[in-house]
């Protein structure tokens, strides 16, 4: 189970989801990464320990690199989590198709 | 266009998300949610400040009464910004699938 305020907390950054959305397209390392976002590799390696402790990426050795990957625990729980909400608002959609079509039904029994 | 940041920033918080839970059931009013959170009213609306900042929820008026319901646009938001992670991370899945379907592929010819 992992933290959900952790998650959140760190989608809540543009720079650590601008991280997120490079790393879609594919690993990389830290110097990979501080390029592009013209910032320090120490700036970049903060956000990644905050990205990997959210279980939003996880790093691996691969003898002197240590790339970086999307991590899936974290944005199955976020999917999980949101799904409740989802249906929920699709039930409210499912009710306010009612309440309509009732009204059509009204209107065309007014009609004759 | 929501900012995500606030959007991500209000769900970071378990009471915050305890409430969008008790609203997936159904609209309610400030009085209502104070009531099973434990929480002072002024405590509460603080809370629904944030979420309804943050795109969350929307606050109609009936009377005297102000409901609070759940609202689709920054749960749409954040979905389609997922959607993005959860689609790199289903490409990896097939680029996992093809190279297990090699080694398999591999592993057959070194036994003939």
């Amino acid at each position: 189970m992992l933290n959900l305020d952790a998650t959140f907390a760190a989608l809540a950054d543009p720079t650590r989801r601008a991280i997120l959305a490079r790393l879609a397209r594919g690993e990389a390392t830290v110097m990979e990464l501080a390029a592009p976002f013209e910032m320090t590799q120490p700036a970049v390696s903060r956000h990644l320990k905050v990205l990997e402790r959210a279980g939003l990426i996880v790093r691996r050795a691969e003898g002197t690199r240590r790339p970086c990957q999307l991590a899936p625990a974290a944005i199955d729980e976020i999917d999980q989590w949101l799904g409740m909400l989802r249906e929920a608002l699709a039930k409210n959609y499912d009710r306010l198709d009612g309440v309509l079509a009732e009204m059509q039904r009204n209107k065309r029994k007014g009609k004759r």
